[in-house]
Parts: structure tokens; C-alpha cells; sequence
């Protein structure tokens, strides 16, 4: 039987500012719990029902940190965030990142100011379909352990570290690396280039794009060629293309 | 001022039963209404902030069909579908699409089962960035006149034609069209290829891909190279780091 004051405790860290006091963050449904018991995240809690814990208790029980509590339906209504309550939800600890942020692998991301938490989610999916095993963002960037962000990601929030970063120390210190910065007028056709060596992409704000300070710190403009009417795509769909084409040229 | 039935019958046409009675949808935004009203979409009528309407009466006083009634921020607030209502909402006609699935485009995209209205619309606004005029979809596809379609289509869906088919008759009565099935084990890797000459790519079901009977008409499968650990990408993910590709071969 869930408690009022743990019912209260997991929807204020729908909050932010929650989320930063008790470094918890709230992760649901069956594929996402899957992909985060399998990764070295620390699982604080498990709520789930009695058939996902009878399908499930492998993923868990070697771990005698984690605690899991049979939740029914009803219960489960009222914790979750979402419309459909989804068998399971897990209270995860905020994984610390690195403090200084160094690139290590040959292409990386940065995001300056996305501020959908679906788009967020969505661009650490693709991420982790093209190996990119850091995301930078900028301070005005959603935040990683947004719910939505969290759903959207459908997992891969466990395998790629989401890294909060000031984005002109991350360009000074970081040399070795051409940065693209994706801008609807930018001056180099993705599909009439040649890439080689270290890559740093970045994208910028869904409705003001890059911010003219870190658009003029990086190498290069880049642009996606349109060949009909849209005045633009959504941010994490042009992600998507840009990582395609340079993963495709790098190899 | 606005009456209840008004009201009433705007909010129904959040329902399909309603629009599909009626031919009529809501598109609500400033940028959604200038696309459509810069279009050959059908507008019934425009209801607007004092604000909006000062400037954007150029917008639509020479076509007298069009009546335009200028609402506050409260009644817009009661007709509104958004959580944040946005200055303008338009009652625009369906319009009439060809009986026949004929392909005219060099690339043209057909939908297998697409249910999310969201992923409808951003795949209406690739369709449109990329100049494919026409997006066919099988019949159990989201509406292409869900609000949450109108939405995410940013207006899109005033330049891009949606036409509901059997895709088993449009496969068959294109024959000059080589037909592509996208398919996580799909077996021409999409980095790797050279295409030419006309093309058809299917996408399919946001959970299980395209069906089998579809699939086993298509000439080929295709796929998106993977080079991290992400089970899938989003579907219209997916759509639109293929459309980049099929456009880049065929120029």
C-alpha cells in the first residue's frame, strides 16, 4: 500500500527543482525500465505491478539496493505522469557527470537552448542509434530528467550522459574539432561535402536557432538543402539528417 | 460574441466522426493561419484577437467568403484546442483528394499504418521541406485533420496532399516505380546504395513496421545503418533521414 507522502514525493519530481533536490528522477513503462535495470544507472525503487514483477524479478533481485513495491492499478494511476499508467515505474538516481567537458568520441553533439523535452528525448535517441556516446547541452537547454524527455527517449537516456555545459568553454577547449553550426542559411550543403576528422555539430533553439555568440565561435555554417516550401524542419528531425550524413561520411 | 452552439460545434471537430460529417477542421496559430490562408484550402471562417485581425485583414478581404469575427482572449480560450491559445483559429474545408493513387513525383511516400497525429504531421512537413507533393496513407493511418496533425505539419498541410488509398492498389497501379520497404533488418543499407530512376518508400507502424502483406509487394527493404545501441528510431525520425538520402542520390 502506497503512502500519501510517497505519492506526493514522486509527483513533485515532476519539478525541476524536486529533481535537483533529491537528485531522483522518474522513469515509466516497461521498455524504458528494461533499458535502465540493464544499465549502470542506480534504480532507488521499483512500483510495479504484480505481473511485470513475476516477468521481471531477473533484472533486479541480484541487486540488493533496489527495492520494489507490487503496486496495482489504481495505485499506479496515482504516481504516474502518464495518460495510460504503464506497468511500471522506477525512481532512478541523476547520474553526476564529468566536470570538464571533453569530447572523446570523432563526432560529437551540442545543443544550444532546445527547449521541448520531447525533442530533448528524441535527439538522445538518436544518439544512441549513431553512437554518440555524449550529448552537450547548453544551461537553457529542457532538462534530461524531464518525464517527457525521459519517455521520449525510450531508454537511451541509459546509455548516452546528457552533459550540462557552457558551450563556449566546450568549443575553446576542445581544439582538435570543426564545429558545424546547423543554420537554415548556412553556407555548406550537407549533401555537396566532404567530411573528415573530428566533428563537433551544433544545433540550436527551435524557433531562433543558434545564438549569434556560439554561431560565431564555431568553423562552419551548415545547411540541409530544401528542395520544396517548408520554411523549416523541427529540430530534432534536422538533428536526425545532420548526424545521418555526417556518420555516413565519417564512416 | 460567441454563442454555446458555436462552441460546441468547434469542439466537436477535435472529433473525426465530426469532421469527416462536416469537411471541416480547426487550424489554430498565426503561423498555420498564414500558410492556409495563402493557400488553395477553403477557409469558412476566421476567428481572431482584435490584435491579429488589424494585421492580417490583407490576409484574406479580398476573398468575401471568407468571415472573419473577432474574439477576446476568454472565448478564444473556450473554442481552443491548445493549452495556450494563439491569437487565430480558422474552420477550414476539407478538401476533395483524387480517387485514383496516381504518383507524379520522382519520390513519392507511402504510410503503413502511422497512428501517432503527431508523427503524421511532422511527416506532412518533411514531405513539404523535401517537394514531395503527395503523401499516401493507408486507411488505419492517424488524420491528416487531427489538430494534433494541423499542429505539427506548421502549416504544411496547405501545400501537401494527403490521399488515403489501399496501398496494396498503389503499389500495383505504379509499376514504373521501384517500391522500398523501410525495415530495421532491411537488406540495402541506405549509406550504401545508388539510386535512380522513380521511387516509392514505404514507412511503417510507429510499433510493428510495415505489415507482411504490404511489405511482400514492395521490390526491396531498406534500412538505416546503426552504429550505437538504440532498438529503433522514431518513425518520423526514420522518414525523414531516408526522404535526405532518396533526395541526395536523385538530386
Amino acid at each position: 500500500m502506497i503512502s500519501k507522502a510517497q505519492i506526493k514525493f514522486i509527483r513533485l519530481l515532476d519539478q525541476k527543482k524536486y529533481r535537483k533536490k533529491h537528485l531522483i528522477f522518474i522513469a515509466e513503462g516497461a521498455k524504458v525500465a528494461h533499458e535502465i535495470l540493464n544499465s549502470s544507472l542506480k534504480v532507488h525503487k521499483i512500483y510495479a505491478t504484480a505481473n511485470w514483477i513475476s516477468e521481471n524479478r531477473p533484472l533486479y533481485e541480484g541487486n540488493k539496493d533496489i527495492e520494489a513495491e507490487i503496486v496495482d492499478e489504481d495505485e499506479l494511476k496515482k504516481i504516474s505522469g502518464l495518460t495510460t499508467p504503464q506497468q511500471v515505474l522506477l525512481l532512478v538516481g541523476v547520474p553526476l557527470t564529468s566536470a570538464k567537458p571533453v569530447i572523446e568520441s570523432p563526432l560529437a553533439l551540442a545543443l544550444d537552448g532546445i527547449r521541448d523535452p520531447g525533442n530533448l528525448g528524441t535527439i538522445i535517441r538518436i544518439c544512441d542509434w549513431y553512437g554518440i556516446p555524449k550529448l552537450f547541452c547548453s544551461e537553457d537547454c529542457a532538462d534530461a530528467y524531464n518525464p517527457k524527455t525521459i519517455q521520449a527517449s525510450m531508454g537511451s537516456i541509459a546509455r548516452v550522459e546528457v552533459i550540462y555545459a557552457d558551450l563556449p568553454e566546450l568549443l575553446h577547449s576542445n581544439p582538435g574539432y570543426m564545429s558545424y553550426a546547423a543554420a537554415l542559411d548556412g553556407s555548406i550543403d550537407i549533401h555537396k561535402t566532404q567530411i573528415n576528422g573530428k566533428t563537433l555539430l551544433v544545433i540550436g533553439n527551435e524557433a531562433h536557432g543558434i545564438s549569434p555568440a556560439i554561431q560565431s565561435l564555431c568553423s562552419h555554417t551548415i545547411t540541409i538543402p530544401r528542395y520544396g516550401s517548408a520554411e523549416s524542419l523541427n529540430a530534432s528531425i534536422a538533428t536526425a539528417i545532420l548526424v545521418d550524413n555526417f556518420k555516413r561520411m565519417m564512416g
